[in-house]
């Protein structure tokens, strides 16, 4: 790395952390209306930074009425260099429950080397170690090593769909060789990591029913079907109790992952008594026989029932046996299975199993494939070492068994594949009060994240 | 029966529909605490035709903040006759939807022989025809052929536990040879019809734990235990697809009905079809084989699953594996099942089953044992020829699948078997829109009532 560079960022470390500070202080939560105009305002913070860093065609990108604005910023002016798009999301969670909160939500206040705040690091910390990384070159060098696009979105919090339609309609605009996804956390503090993984997911409503209307279990029950008790008989046999999944035909394109990923995560610090105990606080896991807890999670699909619609639920009894129970179920994916053949074998597989006398309806939700990058690629190869040379350790590979669904959108859409590298710790409580960011990972991301754009440009 | 009875029931046919439209036009819902002071007009108004006609010690007996009250009536005057304790109730089913009422539900109104109004066959139409019954005697005799108590609760519509408590506590003031109901109906109509069995109940919310929070199914699917995966586990374990109970000797004493009783269900004009087309609406009858559906509904006991509490049950997705769900499930218990017996072996079996990393919990929220009469009995007996005098046809006998709790209380505290006699009709629109009572059927109920004290006088 350059020594104006890294001087540079030594030199500015209260600047940039003041300028954190800043932006935690706007409460930019995307499910609450009335925060729109703090949306608004967290969006022009960075667009600001962005334009006054150096950065072109600074755009903020109004979506419909109800849609929160993207923020656009390009620098394209390394000519046969690649181009990276680098994202991350500026709308944060709600705070609630606040008494929990040590100190209020939005006033970051500093303990013990941490941050603490609503969105310190999800998402609003390592979107703006992004924005100094990159800012750090204009200032000492006046230009960048690579081209670079900034794609930063309100609505990861919501579930929003304008990022993807924006996409969608605007695939050369966006055009990269690679995507950085600033999103994610490491393994274990002090441990540099990139996630290479990520799991699919088709979440589906499954709805079954048996009478006409609700019926009184004294005057029918032993003679009229039951839609709840249908729901408990397919939910059986859709995943056995040894956390195999029976639907025919769901491992078919199952691929394992690489003999040398499965040989990293073996060497992970992790502790599965820890995990159960203490993190999950439960008395025995559950899952597939034959593979290790981190591959049930991170590359083995599952089905999960998420809630049950239907019948009665309030205090006390009721007899009632309802007409219409729907459930909530979903599949995780992993490469290489197809979402639509997924649904397809399920739908088929539920109306085979399906109680006399209950009628089934399947609604698709949402889905999406898995998506990983090979630990092999350019990409990853050059976070790993930028890691590395910030971290002074090797860089760990993991997965996650959950979904960015953005990552998806890139690589369908862009075909550009994701470094997903975040510097989160395990116990920031993402979503939770207390919310926190580890101050020296702040300023190793800055570091990390200059080193890798010097990486891509060599 | 005496001829000056008779002739006066049929004198005052037009004062008694009179009255009752009078009863009716009072909107005495329990559900609803505004309407308090009507459930107290109503109650006022039986206990004002009670003292008018004869009766002694007519009280309206108020209850605990919240309760509603009773209204008693006794005359005691035959010595060496046996005594009969009469029950009915007041109070009414709330009346929405109000829009699908041809005619508004608290102004009562008369259209092909039927009278329209909410309790007109539930329970006031069949309440006041005990009254003028009564009357009668009074107006003819001067006194009544045998011992009479009355009881007439505001709270059956509301499980209310007020009759319960007095019922306990008063056991000799309420001493009684026998109680005669009068809140049931013909199984079809012209066909006189005696309710001699009620199935019991045992209602219970299974509660099942598996870790000490909520959590992200794409994090934790695969290897955290899931508390609705294991419900529903459960609720297979606990009754077959066959509709059979697999709780170790649940079926144990379950005792069969009479050959008498099984031969007079079979004549029952009971079309399979049109109860599983028609009545239920759906395409398919369940249950145990070997039992016809009489047979499953009203002598064989059954479980039903009636709701679940926890995870996720609003719109759209949310990939919550929850560290909790609660399901609501009942037993519907037979001649001699023991309630505390069956809850016992029903603990026992779930914790036999539930599956690793849950920990489960049974909250029993009601239980009460069946409840059948002999139909060799003096008392069916004579309400069997009551019936067959007015109606000109043989008197059939069936049971209920659900509870009249307050059947349970007289035969558990007062020791008095109850003859379930009662006029309405399957299409009578109980709870729901449109609730009738059929004009002949309240008119030969007076009379009916009248011939069954008689009986009992002989």
């Amino acid at each position: 790395m350059s020594t104006s560079l890294f001087d540079y960022y030594e030199a500015n470390k209260e600047k940039h952390l003041d300028g954190l500070l800043q932006l935690l202080r706007i409460p930019s939560i995307s499910t609450l209306a009335e925060h729109n105009p703090d949306i608004q305002r967290a969006a022009e913070f960075l667009a600001t930074e962005l334009r006054e860093m150096g950065m072109k065609t600074v755009e903020i990108i109004q979506g419909k009425e109800g849609q929160h604005p993207l923020v656009y910023a390009e620098w394209l002016e390394a000519p046969g260099k690649p181009t990276l798009l680098i994202y991350g999301h500026y709308d944060v969670q709600p705070a609630d429950p606040l008494d929990e909160w040590t100190t209020p939500p939005f006033e970051p206040a500093i303990r013990n080397n941490n941050i603490y705040a609503r969105g310190a690091v999800d998402d609003k910390g390592q979107v703006y170690l992004l924005v100094k990384a990159v800012e750090g070159f204009f200032k000492t060098e006046g230009k960048l090593p690579i081209n670079v696009k900034f794609l930063i979105e309100g609505e990861e919090e919501v579930g929003g769909e304008f990022i993807d339609e924006y996409i969608m309609a605007n695939p050369d605009r966006l055009k990269a060789d690679a995507a950085l996804v600033c999103d994610t956390e490491f393994f274990a503090p002090e441990l540099p990591t990139l996630n290479t993984g990520l799991r699919g997911l088709v979440y589906t409503e499954l709805e079954a029913r048996a009478a006409a209307h609700d019926l009184h279990s004294g005057m029918y029950g032993g003679a009229a079907p039951n839609p709840m008790q249908a729901l408990a008989e397919i939910i059986n046999k859709l995943k056995g109790p040894d956390g195999k999944i029976l639907i025919p035909g769901f491992y078919k394109r199952v691929k394992k992952p690489t003999a040398a990923e499965l040989a990293s995560w073996k060497r992970l610090p992790f502790n599965e008594k820890n995990f159960m105990k203490k993190e999950i606080g439960t008395t025995a896991l559950v899952g597939e026989r034959g593979f290790s807890v981190l591959e049930r999670l991170w590359s083995r699909p599952t089905l999960e029932v998420h809630g049950f619609r239907g019948g009665f639920t309030g205090e006390g009894a009721k007899t009632v046996i309802p007409a219409v129970s729907t459930a909530k179920i979903s599949m995780r994916l992993v490469p290489d299975m197809k979402p639509n053949e997924i649904i397809s074998l399920y739908k088929k597989y539920v109306k085979k199993i399906t109680p006399p006398g209950i009628k089934t309806q399947i609604r698709i939700l949402s889905s999406a494939p898995a998506s990983v990058v090979s630990t092999d690629s350019r990409w990853i190869a050059a976070g790993a070492e930028a890691l590395e040379q910030v971290f002074n350790k090797k860089t760990v590979y993991m997965r996650s068994g959950g979904s960015i669904p953005v990552v998806g959108t890139f690589q369908k859409y862009l075909k550009a594949p994701s470094v997903m590298m975040g510097f989160g710790l395990p116990d920031d409580n993402l979503h939770a009060p207390n919310e926190k960011f580890h101050i020296p990972n702040f300023y190793r991301g800055i570091e990390t994240v200059g080193r890798f754009l010097e990486l891509l440009g060599q």
